[in-house]
């Protein structure tokens, strides 16, 4: 049996798509909610900032992205609870759920307090279950299957000074990933992967970004890809996880890294 | 700086690029040689049987695609030599070379002759290495960057009773692509990744799609995503590997597996 | 230069080094206590019941060795504190961390109250995470180098449905490992590493090695070694990474998994 | 029930055992060889030139360690026969193989000959394979179980421009030995697995090890351990993991490396 043309043109499609994005007033947030909107996903953004959200929002419809917010803590459950409910509320649905929300304070551990070790893992794990466990509910009450995309990091396999809080939690990312494929995909058809990028252009990485410094020489070395990453370079991996395209992967941490577990 | 409609409508744009497929007689071979056709590619095929590869590319031409053939074996370096050449020749160049080329013989290994374990080696991994040297020397020259995608296999990551042929050349081919990615990506713009399945359905595997079956049952509960794979569950991973939206992903070996590594 | 025979024969010793073990009471952590003690280490167990610590140090000192107690609640930062200065007291130095203590409860995502959630996290990471801190704190402070032993788990690198808890933590243990040996091996000559069990014997366990049910038979068909673990499996890779053996290892996740990921 | 203090004193007891070394006139080889022999294993010696087998046997047996040899061509079938079976003509039988031979050589893929690459597939791979399937053999014919090292590299699971050779033979190996794991461990009691070092002092590598230069630089910044590798950094890995203290690990890669694979 061939191969049809129809099916071929179909695969990246995800029109009329509703999605759930967190950390979506981050750089790789905001470049997914676009990628998304632009793909013709209906697209509903979250944030800490309620202003930042509505900002986004106002963006985003600007752009002819059909598109609604709900600002909240990403850690706290009565605001995933209330998050994960306006989307349905606004959209009557959740079919794709992509999570971006993070946090990161590097320092040694014998100088880190556990609050501010805390602080990491519930902004990176615990955030991350609580979407997962709420907007994998509705969507497995939908009946529909669904895509979920979590946002690990390259970290998550390769470990660094000070990185005790950052790296911990994303390997339990990645992990999560992998039980949640175990636990839902034969059953309710939804697909959960992780993307995992290196350091990517935002606020927060700019300076790392100039060709004079230390810190981008060495990273130049240890990245075959030749550059660090923009946020831009995860829309099409974050499409096509989306998409029925990726229907046959579940579980996987997809190295969108530059190359950088490769070297 | 926000992500434009334009750039998001052309993140899986293939049409025009010239592929070469080895082992496009072949399930998966064929599958993407008619998803490659379909995206708007110019495919090349190739494999051991003339008249084999005649047919598939009559077919590929009933159906609209543009098409050539050039047969031979690919672990032999004068027939990649002129496998490559005719594809330049055809199609003036190359952008994409797809390596689904293989073979198994499951032995233990105190019983297997080295000539046929010798066979397996050759016919998965020398036989990737001559086509990525001499497609890749084209796109080089070429000076436009590329994409090259190879077959592994799931098991390049897990062993297997009988298969110190088939587990040691897949997870070879896995370390090739991470090479070359560190080789070619910063300085020819030339991406290298593997996609990796589980068992799909083909001439040789269709006895193990028996639901009653044993293999099947022991599949299906090592197998997130709840049965095996279909030959089309690849087109799209291979189709996004091929495109721009791939752009940051290099010496990845992608999960196409139905989650078996996340199990 | 060749190895000398007095360089062979002190390889394994570990003679008058002082170990913390969390966990003690469990099955593999008091194996590990018991491993520890016959090779001439001085034990410090600790687990969250008092007269079960008492009850294993009697046990310990009825064998021969020499040992003491501090009881508390792994996850309680004061009484980790307290924890490591007693060892401190008793034995005026800590020179190997052994971190056992753990706990489980699989339940699918959508059942699991965030508190229980969170108690697996506390248990697995946060006590791992707090034990390391303070007592790699002394091993600095101290200035003699030192061995970390984190026990994590098979399952740190697969997921399994009911484990978005268990799972996630272990791949956190894994990396805060990995994380560790960048921040402590060079600078201070502290080697962290983990070993990564399956299933071993134990009170809980015990009912999965019956040899008619369908659980042992297919843990049988996964795990190359023929067999589930004992807790004794554990004590020759423990004391290998306790010892001078194992000096060029660090933040490697050691299979001691009956080959189940090989598989 | 408690470990005894008996097991525990012989968990890391060797003596007596009779081990087939490859490689044996290289660095690593030969600190091995010491090593087994000072541990008072009978050692076989197999190397490429005949005159430096009988010179390091000599300086073996002048350190009392009983030992035998004999020359050969590692992927040359006949040799490998030969040499299997001299050990047991020598000394009854074989308990313990360890592969330490191999080669590399650097080029970019498109300027290395096919028969370049192929010998160092042969070398690397090939030369393993050949030993482990004779030596296996007399293992299996024995029937008192056996253990079987690989030494692979820390460049197994990472990419390097110019190393489609090393890298993909040296991935090949991993795989081996999981593949060995899953075929001999429960039928046979063998147990199969590799160390993975990184770059270690020798003739070749010497060089690398100039403080001043930016290689031992660049090296140092990757590596947690904060410094290279010395020969005998693998005997107390390779004594492990030929003693009964690694009985419950098969088919794992252990990372010998430095803490190359955690950063």
């Amino acid at each position: 049996m061939a191969v049809e043309k129809q099916f071929v043109n179909n695969l990246f499609d995800v029109k009329g798509k509703v999605a759930l994005i967190t950390g979506a007033t981050g750089a790789l947030g905001k470049a997914v909610a676009f990628g998304y909107g632009h793909a013709g996903m209906k697209v509903m953004v979250t944030g800490r900032g309620d202003a930042k959200c509505k900002a986004l929002c106002d963006e985003l419809e600007a752009a002819g992205i059909e598109c609604g917010y709900s600002a909240g803590e990403p850690s706290v459950e009565a605001d995933v609870i209330r998050i994960v409910n306006d989307t349905v509320a606004k959209f009557g649905e959740i079919n794709v759920l992509f999570t971006a929300a993070g946090y990161n304070h590097a320092q040694p551990i014998i100088e880190q307090e556990l609050e501010e070790w805390k602080k990491i893992m519930d902004s990176d794990v615990q955030a991350t279950w609580l979407f997962c466990k709420y907007a994998g509910k509705k969507m497995i009450d939908q009946g529909k299957g669904g895509k979920v995309i979590l946002v690990s990091s390259a970290r998550s396999k390769m470990g660094m000074a000070g990185y005790t809080g950052y790296c911990t939690a994303k390997a339990g990312i990645d992990l999560m990933a992998q039980s949640l494929a175990c636990e839902w995909t034969a059953k309710y058809k939804i697909n959960v992967n992780t993307i995992n990028p290196t350091v990517f252009r935002s606020e927060l990485t700019e300076w790392m970004f100039d060709p004079e410094s230390n810190v981008y020489q060495n990273f130049l070395r240890r990245l075959p890809a030749g550059r660090l990453g923009e946020p831009e370079d995860f829309v099409g991996p974050s499409i096509f996880l989306a998409s029925g395209a990726s229907d046959f992967m579940t579980g996987a941490n997809v190295a969108t890294e530059g190359g950088y577990w490769a070297n």
